[in-house]
């Protein structure tokens, strides 16, 4: 596949990408690579990568433990501590090789370490092939809220292999399906409806075209003033339902894509009260987010505790909640303001 | 005083300044305005600021403890812990009131609170008028390493008011002076030579000149890929010093200054030895040095210590320590190796 170029760095795709990076290294001469790695990469991605590293610069491996819970700043010390007794400097490269959780925290931990080092994203997951790696957000959680301590910096290059994807389980890749449909929605409903009719889905396209459409936004608006916004569609409200069950101790986590398969769901509904949204795309959107996530049961008494969460959002201006919500398909309206009983009104609606 | 222009953003003198900050409230609207002080800058500073504050923005105040021993993640932790609690948002504005751990430590809290707020420094030390709040470096310590974990990010503007320096102490004021010192040595030797000869010193000249240089040098090379490393001269083995006291629990802590006046003195006779600098001028600094600061004596057995930290020091690539050293006045060679003996031979002529 053809390589998309982002705002300053390329997107390479399967074999090709390693080469790239071969000559990357060699042409910037860096003095040591960090992989980083949790648990599972350790054991599935990286067996798989080493052999296509051709270099003869220092290889030092550092591994956090997986998990979005682990995405905060203790780890970040950690790994900073790490690269610091392995000698790093200024001529480190760091290499992340997982997941949303180690893309985002590597790319904030190299965009800090001595005011800023070089990375380079290699994401195993489909959610960081579609979401996380391209870009350049990279951030990790303070508490339960997600992303809140975090900077805009770009890696010299992502590499997607979906060779990879035989190691994530099948939740996982649900989740990553979830940005798909948001592409769908939002953007371009073919994905919507490849996903809608399809059994056998051709993952590979459904991955570049939602790489396109990211980078399309992103060149526009890379620091989110507007456009970029669109992206949210669903966060608003899955952020929030994310966190709160992140921090609920009796709750079993959802994973991203299915809070924010629920989040779409209730934020077409309040599409449909607040801009006339058709409803029979409100059922289209939820027929299609339950045909491909086990429901989850939101409690009426847990709203309360969701709704605080919400008001921490990023997005936030002056305490107002800012949804992105849709006129039509491939139509959406930024900055919305929803009131609270309907938002709660539209958790009601995904619960029926 | 005239406004210098810097990078992307003006620094401004005395009275006006603060005009210019309310124009630049109203302007941007922020939402809430975050005052960033410590004990002392709560106590004598802020009452003398806040009366020059004209805005009807909501003002919320964070203080930290004072003390480079608390410029790490911990009390960035704290810091943005709060500010999400006192509802901060993307139109919020930090206003860091202090010396260099607060403008270092605040720039650095703002620049990643949701993926990056707006700041405004107002230093109210020697040191951190003529160093730290201008120059775009902000950053906190991992451990003992000094500045290990940060990021160039601009303020919206920087504030010099003279007026808070009646508020600390001498040993702060002469914190400052080296770094004005080093300006002389390296760049401007009229600097030098007023503090070398003057017991009634105009502080607002030495200051505006330490600014003005610091800012033509900095807008050369924002990143220090190259000339701005002049501004480390005294600072690489004056940094590895700093740390050394810090970490000791026995002895007293040095200032910036005062370390890095050793460093200066240190690292002028590694410039005779290595680059011919005329060693009477090594002598001249010497005096200079030791007329202004309190004789520190370096111990024999603490020389491994100082040295293994030397290694850490953010300059080094591949493990080799560079230093800036001197031709002469005015007149310097970046990146220079110096061998491990030479350097404790020029910790022992210190001490002499």
């Amino acid at each position: 596949m053809k390589s998309i170029k982002a705002v300053t760095y390329p997107v390479h795709f399967q074999d090709k990408a390693y080469k790239e990076l071969s000559n990357l290294i060699t042409t910037n001469n860096y003095s040591t690579l960090f992989i980083l790695v949790d648990e599972n990469t350790m054991e599935h991605c990286y067996p798989k990568f080493i052999p296509n590293l051709e270099t003869d610069k220092r290889i030092e491996v550092i591994e956090i433990e997986s998990g979005e819970i682990n995405k905060n700043l203790e780890t970040c010390s950690g790994v900073w501590n790490a690269i610091t007794e392995l000698g790093g400097d200024r001529k480190s490269l760091v290499i992340t090789l997982g997941g949303g959780v180690i893309t985002d925290l590597g790319g904030f931990v190299a965009s800090c370490f001595k005011r800023g080092i070089d990375f380079v994203n290699i994401p195993t997951t489909l959610l960081s092939m579609v979401d996380a790696s391209v870009g350049g957000k990279t951030g990790v959680d303070l508490g339960v809220l997600k992303n809140q301590i975090g900077l805009f910096a770009n890696p010299e290059m992502v590499i997607v292999d979906t060779d990879y994807l035989t190691t994530v389980t099948d939740r996982e890749i649900k989740s990553g399906i979830a940005e798909i449909l948001k592409y769908g929605i939002t953007y371009d409903l073919k994905l919507f409806n490849e996903i809608k009719h399809n059994k056998d889905l051709d993952i590979n396209s459904l991955i570049y075209r939602s790489i396109e459409i990211k980078n399309e936004v992103v060149l526009q608006d890379p620091k989110e003033q507007s456009l970029r916004k669109v992206l949210n569609f669903g966060h608003t409200l899955g952020h929030a339902i994310e966190s709160f069950y992140l921090e609920s101790e009796e709750k079993q986590n959802l994973t991203h894509g299915e809070a924010i398969a629920i989040g779409m769901v209730c934020e077409c509904f309040m599409s449909a009260k607040l801009l006339g949204f058709p409803t029979e795309k409100v059922n289209e959107v939820k027929e299609v987010v339950l045909s491909i996530y086990n429901k989850t049961h939101l409690l009426k008494q847990d709203f309360s505790a969701i709704m605080e969460l919400l008001k921490h959002d990023k997005k936030n201006i002056n305490g107002q909640v800012n949804f992105v919500l849709l006129n039509d398909y491939q139509d959406y309206k930024l900055d919305c303001k929803v009131p609270e009983e309907l938002i709660v009104e539209s958790m009601e609606f995904y619960n029926l």
